[in-house]
């Protein structure tokens, strides 16, 4: 069930950004290049995980997809924009992203850099639209949310801290704060902010959030795995890329099998969250074991 | 009395900037490094004129200054997020700005893209809290507006098509439309958002928005006479790049001596979409001269 969920949500998220990115959009304004780098970063698959989060968080809580679908796409926006920025030579410097050239590499440093920035303004614009949900008071409560959990008290702090532990010495709980910064804080908005279209009650979205706080570290443990033993061409990107920059990830601090261990506690702990909610939480549970058990 | 006026709005931003970006504001998170870069990014002084704006909009139609702190404040995070980008190395490649080093320089480069991305989210986060304005609708709007005048159709738009003036042929209508984007949409924006905070009747918001449009635009072709006749030390960052680079520019379309009569009708122009405001606009309409006149 949940691959053909997942499937279905990345189809859906896709459509909608097709949309919102849109060339004849602009209107009089010809962004020419940029459009084009913004249809490039955003429209070239991977998995989709965060708007099926948003997603299926609202199916638990009652709302259709189609009436998720456009905080799905603002979320994916941000998403895409950090993977473009963290990808320029001044960050992880990585060429290759999900098996094609990144966006520096296809157009130019100056493109990718704008087109980030293009990305992450349209994230707010589109959470401020109407469709984006019938009460003016539910968008702004996302805006408010997926700014904190993308700004320097989140994700832009998180990779300013891992760029920094290329330098400093980091211990076990060290590297979980920093990823849970990283990557945690989007993906815990993702979950959470399905709860918030929905108008889930405070307990649920505390269960949520919950939820996806593990299967965010989860999803960065096995991410570190991959990186320390899968290869590049079945994970899409350079791999092994952490220990030849000395850097300390939950492999080199706790090895591979600890690691392992730290993961199946964590997939664990992300599905007992959601058991007060029982069966309808079925496939968000089935995230957690995928998340936990991928292999790129 | 206009410059008393930008002083006054200016010590009031640059106030509410810096508890805005306070250090122990990050709680358990130590942003460290990237908080440092972004308060240097926004606290090094400037002329502030768009929080000006935003205040004195406000003004204009009855609310206090103290009211509007926010909104000035959450526009010049988007103005400095857009200098740190566009100074560093892949666009414009700046190494001083306001007479010292920009943030790549005094940081790293992978800090001042971190930086800028902060600042920019920031600007959200600061729209999307309540005392910004009580009502959400209001607050929803500015969030909405700010997102089109800065993002892929406004600056950001625009400064991808600089980039590339420089590669392409430009007429003077096409210079005015890259400016009006590059640099119009958010001082638009900062006028336009006084007003929406006040709660201006329609027809005052379009006088308020045809008044900033021209002052956006005499803004730029003020800034590009520097360029071409004012010296660095005056102007404090480096001058005649625009002819260097061989790029377009109201100059080298108009000539100098054009160029001042565009930038005296402009004035002219600005200043006559406040008149049936009356005198209370008297701030704005010695705004308009100061911009056209200016020398640094």
């Amino acid at each position: 069930m949940f691959e053909a969920r997942l499937a279905q949500a990345g189809k859906a998220v896709e459509g909608r950004l097709r949309e919102l990115l849109a060339a004849e959009r602009a209107g009089g304004i010809e962004a020419g290049r940029l459009g084009e780098a913004m249809r490039y970063a955003t429209l070239s698959g991977g998995k989709r995980l965060r708007p099926f989060l948003v997603i299926e968080s609202a199916a638990l809580f009652g709302l259709a997809p189609a009436d998720a679908l456009n905080a799905a796409a603002a979320v994916e926006c941000i998403h895409c924009y950090s993977l473009v920025h963290d990808d320029l030579p001044a960050m992880d410097d990585d060429d290759f992203r999900r098996g094609r050239a990144t966006v520096h590499k296809a157009f130019d440093e100056a493109t990718a850099i704008l087109a980030g920035d293009g990305l992450l303004t349209l994230a707010f614009e589109i959470l401020a639209r109407p469709e984006t949900h019938p009460d003016p008071g539910v968008r702004l409560e996302l805006v408010a949310h997926l700014a904190r959990a993308a700004g320097w008290e989140g994700m832009a702090g998180g990779q300013q801290l891992d760029l920094e532990a290329e330098r400093s010495k980091q211990d076990a709980a060290g590297v979980a704060r920093i990823q849970a910064l990283k990557t945690g804080a989007l993906i815990s908005f993702a979950a959470e902010a399905g709860a918030i279209l929905a108008g889930a009650a405070a307990e649920d979205r505390r269960r949520i959030r919950t939820f996806a706080e593990k299967l965010g570290l989860a999803f960065q443990i096995a991410d570190d795995i991959l990186d320390a033993v899968g290869d590049a061409a079945t994970v899409g990107k350079a791999t092994g890329k952490d220990a030849a920059a000395g850097k300390a990830t939950f492999i080199s601090l706790l090895g591979i099998s600890l690691a392992r261990e730290k993961l199946a506690q964590l997939e664990a702990e992300a599905i007992a969250a959601l058991a007060p909610l029982g069966a309808r939480a079925g496939v968000l549970k089935e995230a957690a074991r995928f998340v936990a058990r991928r292999r790129s």
